[in-house]
Parts: structure tokens; C-alpha cells; sequence
């Protein structure tokens, strides 16, 4: 793949709000989503963000002139029907970019067709971009990986397995929700008290972690691996992911097949999918510090070596229910940059197949936390407050070792780069509400 | 729920190797799988094991002379769609299974109506029962737990949460394959040799895992736990589960997140659904060796106690491709007894779904290798070899420590009680294909 026209910089849409600089999605972005119009049952439709706007690819399937090969590779998209078109290739995901670029572009002789095929996004309710059939989380963040390792075994932070292993565990598909779902309070068991008897009630160490989610588009056959020279063309795109855990349910169930319901009550995924061609720019080369081990070969590649990352700027921020009362804004509690992630998407995807496994269209890899190298870019509250040791003071006041009731936790990425248009991933956002009543026994 | 006429053991079928004493598929049995003629590629159909034979529930719904609430129940069956009917919970299946039962006995008024909705089971071609969403793996054989400990941890087999926490993690849906589908070898990373450098190769310690599947009926929303009083109305039915798995490839991936690559290469499910309903008459006491905790509250209730346990006899048989060039039968490596296992379906479940995790109607619930307490009944080849350190001899003058090309595993299961009707639940087989070979770099 290479930066073609729909990357230029000094590419202007028709839809105004796609021109404005701090937009996350100018015509250089064009990401995919699922959405119905706010207050309706109808069907979902996908659809594709420019500015504040929705293009309705249902509508714009009709009511563009369309050459008979895009009209083709719109079909499934005019059908609602995303992991259709994620089963289709880069390729096909390509030819409509173009086509989509051109349409929406500053004199396109499609805009008075198309003008009708927008909706704004404050009146589209989105929903998960696509089915998720198998969610996977890897931990390909080495510095959440050292601090939350330090907290859960001070003798032995990072493993053997971590620099040759892109460790990874299944994830639970059923409860991820899309960004402003809100989020329940898990109870759980944790570990026992004096009385030597665990407990079972609300977690009361309630944690987000910052992640990025990869969405596979091609599949691969039970039984045949994906090699690394192959892996880009089996990846649609990119999404922001919070995984919500659950430290204290965690700490006691994770020994010894992994977490479990820690994690599974709730995952939020952000609408917006972030195609891979749209990336392009934002390639960096993957590299390994001095002294660790290169990766085996089954998980290298010159292009991956060449390009295998990508610099994605996050932000989580944090908004409690009395700095929404008094009006205070979200505020900044990390930064970090997928950069610096120990593994490549690629790698993930390749190393996920390398059994044989069989990917799916719209399976999910989570990349783990992405927590910066310094001190204060953990990508989590239990990195941020040291085990729950030393909390966080906000605006307003209030101090924070782990999430309480009402707290809404916002992930941002973005992408910028010298000669390259920004693009971004808008919002994945969630609030937690109260713990359910313990049922009766 | 009780026993009822459907369980009458005196009951007879006008199928009559329903008939035979050895069937699995008695008319007291009445099981539920997905099939088309075997050759075509028509849409799967529902059906239900009579003896040798499988009633075509499209036909039988069309042939039949159906009440019309029976009819309405029968719908999503005969449309094919096992997880709608599965939805409907325990009463609709109950309802089902009474029609059934009459029309399949002798001297039934159907029987020249549904006569030709017969097909012979050696003519169908089984497929996965139901789409399976998530797909979660328990831990819950504790004779497995502890042998498989002393190998993993030998200062440290069985941890302290074990006897609190029905342990369990995620698996992988996309490869769950269907009994008889073969199974090709992974390739995996595997700890590093004296060089310190890890391999990635063909697994040399491939094994198979005895399990217990339970498929969910009902679900639940998101954020709402199930309690056990409400457990067993959530629970669909059981299948023969065998999760195969990699011990190299494990043991060198699974800290600190759990078993991934080593189990997600594949995992056969057998094809025929044994309803809750038809297990009745195997209910047994639930009970905790003396000395050891008894549940929580939340994992506790008088129906648990009281009938929380089944009684279902398992045997593990291996054929190699020498055994079968030489005419020799499957030989016995093991048996068990899901009686003993430390934890319950409705245990299972309720733990699953305490931390609000939404469980939706076709989930898959694995029990975890059901080794039984004497030496010589361990659920897999790494506990009979003894980590591979003591070979079993077989018939024929071969020897194992774990799987070789070639080799097939059956699972079986057989539920027997006094003043009961012996029901079964089939086979479920796999043979193990060579490794596929490792990716260019």
C-alpha cells in the first residue's frame, strides 16, 4: 500500500465541517461505522463519518453515480452488513476509499446528489460496528506489562514468555457495547478477608485500561497460518477499546488460566472504524530497544520492520459525576502512543493464526494497555495510582485511586504526522453505574 | 422439573432400534443436532436422534399432526434455527419433548405421517448443533486440577482459590469443529533449548481433554446476574466436549494470562444436544469432600444440594492408524464419572453470569477435564503418561505419551440410574492430520 491522492493534505471536502482543522475525521479519514437515526428502531445502517457528519452508505448506494465496480463493492454496505465488505479485502476497501474520496471532495459533481445521504452525527445512534465473533486482548504494552507485573508479582515483573511471546488470551464477545453504553459495576468474588472466607459483593477497585482494538478483515482457513508477509491484508482497521477490569475480582481469580470475570462484565468499543489505508501515513518503523531479541522469523518481515507501527496519539480523561455538576470539563489523566507497543498489529494477527486458528471478519484483537515509558503515562488506575496507594487529586477537589459510581472515562486517539492531513478515532466513552443487588441466595 | 411419562423406561418406540438396549438414543432420550443429507449442500435442518435414525424436524413439522401451540414451538426448529428455539427456555422445550415422546410411540396415530420424515443417522452429515457466541471453558474436574498442578507447580498444585472460585477462562468459537471434522496438528512456540532461543514447530505434545459441554438456553441482560434458583431454567443442555491441546506450547505461553494458542487451534463437540430435560432421571446430590468449604451463598441452593450433580459415565478410547491397518478396535485409555466433578453446570453458570456478563442463548460452557480420583483415570494423555514420562502401552505393540499423526480420539458418555432408561449421547471423535508447514518468513 502506498500515500495515493486520498492522503493529499490539501484535500478539501464539501462538507464544511470536515475542513475544520481539529476535526478527527477530515475526508483524509473517511472510517466506517453502524448507526441507526437517534429515536428509531430502524434496521442499522453503516455509514461513513466526514466532519460532523454521517454519509448514509444505504442512501449514498442509491443516490450517487456510481461506476458498475464501486456499485458492486458498495452492495454490502448499502445492505448494512460490515463484515460483508471487511470479508472483501483491501482491495475492494481501497477502490471505494478512492471513490469515496472523489465524491466527497470540493467540486464533486456527486455533492448535490449525496448532500441528502448526510446525517448529523448527533442525530445518528451508533452501535458496534460490526458482529464480533471472537474477541482476543493481547498485552503487547511492555510498560503496563513491567508496572501492573511489579504489583502482581514484585519478584518477577516481566516474564520469560514476554519478549519472544506475543501474549494474548480470549477475550468475551457478547459484552462489548459501543462508546456511551453505560457500564454496570461488577460484583465479584475477591479474596478472603481475616476470616479466611472470600467475599462476593462490588468491586470496589474498578479500573479502565487503554487500549486499541484491530478488527480482521479477511479470515484464514482452520488449520492454515497467516504469514507475516500476508498479515496487513488480513486487518480492516483500528478502534479505540476500553477494558474495563475489575483489580480486586482479578487478583483472585487470575491463577491460574487468566482473568476472567474481571473483564468479561463490559468492554466499550469506539464507533468508528479507522480503515488501514487511511493509516498509511501514520506508518513508523517497529523497532526493538538495544539488547532485546529480534522477533523469531515467523513473526518478522521486512515491511513490518519498515512500517510495522503506528503512531497513535491516546488521551484518557476522566469526569466525575461532581465535575459534570460543576460544570468542569473532562480532564487529562494520561498520554501515551501506540508507537511505543511492543508488538505490531501484524505480529498479533500472524502470531493469533500461527496455530492454525481460524480469524473471522470482525473478530477483535485488543492490543493490552498501552501505558507510556514515564512515570504518569499508565494506561490504567492502577498504574496512575500505584496499586491504589497514592491517588490521583482532580479538579474540583476529588481524589481517585479507583473509579466510583458516575465516572465517565473518555479514550481519544489521533494521528499526526509532518506533510500528513490528522486524522483521528473520536470518542470511547463510558460511565459507570451503581453495582446490581446481590441476588438472594 | 420431574420425572415424567417421557421418562418411563417401560416406554417403547415404534422406531425400533430406538429399541435396542445399547442405543445412545432411546425414545427417553430425544436429542437435538443440526444435519443436511449427506452430499448435498442444502441449508442445515434440525433433527432429533431416534435410535439410528434422525426425524427431519422440517418434515416432521410439515407431516406431522401438530397441536397449534406445539406447532408454534416447533417453528424455529423446523426453520432450522437451534439458538431461537433454545431461547425460548425450559417450558417450550419441555412442551416439544412431551409432542415428541407421543408421536415417536409405539402405537402411535403419527407414525405413518412421520415415518417418512426419517433419515438414517449413516446418511446424515452432522454439523455444529448451534452458533455458538462465546465460548467459555471451566476448570472445574478437581482430580484434573491437581494432577495437572503437580506437573505445572509441584509446590503449588492446587491453588488456594480453587475450592472458591469455579475457575474458568475464554475460549476460541471460530475453531470449534464438529465430531468426525479431523484436526491438523498446530504449529506453536515452545520454550527455549539450551541455545535460549524458543522454537516454532509442529507441537510434539499434542493432547486431548475429556470434557463436558453445557450449551445456554435463556440468556440474561447485561448487568443482571442469574441467580441458582434461576440457573437450571438458563441451561439448554449437554454435550461431549474434547478441548485438544498443545502441553509445549502451553506451558511456555501461559503465564500470566492463561492458555491461548494451545487450545485454540481447535476443540470437537459432539453432535447430538442431550436436553436437560431428558437427563432427569441422572440428577444426583451435590456434595463437598469432607474438610473442604462449602460454596458461597451465590453458588449455592437447596435444588443444587439436592439434585445439582449428574451422573454421566465417560470413557476416552484412542484408534491409531496401525490399530486400524490391523482391524483393532478403539481401545479404552480411561473412564470417569461427571458426578465427581467440584463444581455444577448451574454453579458454572451462575459464577459466569455474577459479574453482570450477559450469556446468550447457543454460549458454550466447558467443565474442564474430568479425570476421575484413581490413578489410571486421568481426562488426558498428559496425566496418564505422567508429563510423557511414562508411555501407555497399546494394542498392537505401540506405545503413546501423546498424540501421534494418525491418532483418533473418542469421547463417550452414558448415563445410567436404577428404574431408569440408559440414554447416551453419541460420539465425539477427531483424528489428528499432520502439522501444516511452517510459513516462509
Amino acid at each position: 500500500m502506498t500515500i495515493d491522492h486520498t492522503h493529499d493534505p490539501a484535500l478539501r471536502s464539501w462538507v464544511a465541517s470536515a475542513n475544520v482543522n481539529d476535526t478527527d475525521f477530515p475526508i483524509q479519514n473517511l472510517p466506517y461505522g453502524a448507526f441507526r437515526r437517534r429515536g428509531t428502531q430502524e434496521p442499522l445502517r453503516i455509514g461513513v463519518a466526514i466532519g460532523d457528519q454521517v454519509l448514509d452508505l444505504k442512501l449514498a448506494a442509491q443516490e450517487g453515480a456510481w461506476s458498475p465496480e464501486t456499485a458492486a463493492l458498495l452492495a454490502p454496505l448499502a445492505a448494512g452488513d460490515l463484515n460483508a465488505f471487511m470479508a472483501q479485502g483491501p482491495q475492494a476497501r481501497h477502490a471505494v476509499r478512492v471513490a469515496l474520496s472523489a465524491a466527497l471532495s470540493e467540486g464533486s459533481e456527486q455533492q448535490s446528489a449525496l448532500q441528502p445521504c448526510l446525517v448529523p452525527q448527533v442525530e445518528a445512534e451508533m452501535a458496534l460496528p460490526c458482529r464480533i465473533g471472537d474477541y482476543t486482548d493481547f498485552y503487547a504494552g511492555i510498560h503496563h506489562a513491567t508496572t501492573v507485573g511489579k504489583l502482581f508479582r514484585p519478584d518477577n515483573p516481566l516474564l520469560p514468555n514476554y519478549k519472544w511471546v506475543p501474549i494474548g488470551y480470549h477475550g468475551r464477545s457478547s459484552s462489548i457495547v459501543v462508546s456511551g453504553t453505560d457500564v454496570r459495576r461488577p460484583l465479584g468474588q475477591q479474596a478472603p478477608g481475616p476470616d479466611g472466607v472470600p467475599k462476593y459483593g462490588p468491586s470496589q477497585r474498578l479500573d479502565y485500561e487503554l487500549e486499541l482494538g484491530a478488527l480482521v478483515g479477511t479470515g484464514n482457513a482452520q488449520g492454515s497460518p497467516i504469514p507475516m508477509s500476508e498479515a496487513e491484508g488480513h486487518l480492516f482497521g483500528l478502534v479505540l477499546l476500553n477494558d474495563w477490569s475489575a483489580r480486586d475480582v482479578q487478583a483472585w481469580e487470575y491463577q491460574p488460566l487468566g482473568p476472567f470475570l474481571s473483564k468479561s462484565f463490559g468492554s466499550t468499543l469506539s464507533p468508528w472504524v479507522v480503515t488501514m489505508e487511511a493509516l498509511e501515513p501514520f506508518r513508523a518503523p517497529f523497532t526493538r530497544p538495544e539488547g532485546d531479541p529480534q522477533p523469531l522469523p515467523y513473526l518478522d518481515s521486512p515491511h513490518n520492520r519498515e512500517r510495522g507501527a503506528i503512531a497513535i496519539r491516546f488521551e484518557v480523561l476522566l469526569q466525575t459525576a461532581a465535575m459534570r455538576e460543576q460544570g468542569l470539563p473532562p480532564h487529562k489523566l494520561t498520554e501515551s502512543n501506540f508507537r511505543d507497543a511492543y508488538w505490531t498489529v501484524a505480529q498479533m494477527l500472524t502470531h493469533h493464526a500461527s496455530n492454525g486458528c481460524n480469524l473471522q471478519p470482525g473478530d477483535l484483537l485488543g492490543s493490552g494497555t498501552q501505558s507510556g515509558p514515564e512515570a504518569g503515562q499508565g494506561g490504567s488506575l492502577l498504574e496512575l495510582s500505584s496499586g491504589g496507594k497514592q491517588p490521583l487529586a482532580l479538579p474540583g477537589g476529588e481524589t481517585r485511586t479507583f473509579l466510583q459510581d458516575g465516572d465517565r472515562v473518555f479514550l481519544r486517539g489521533r494521528c499526526e504526522a509532518p506533510g500528513a492531513r490528522a486524522i483521528g478515532f473520536g470518542e470511547c466513552a463510558g460511565t459507570i453505574l451503581p453495582a446490581p443487588a446481590v441476588p438472594a441466595a
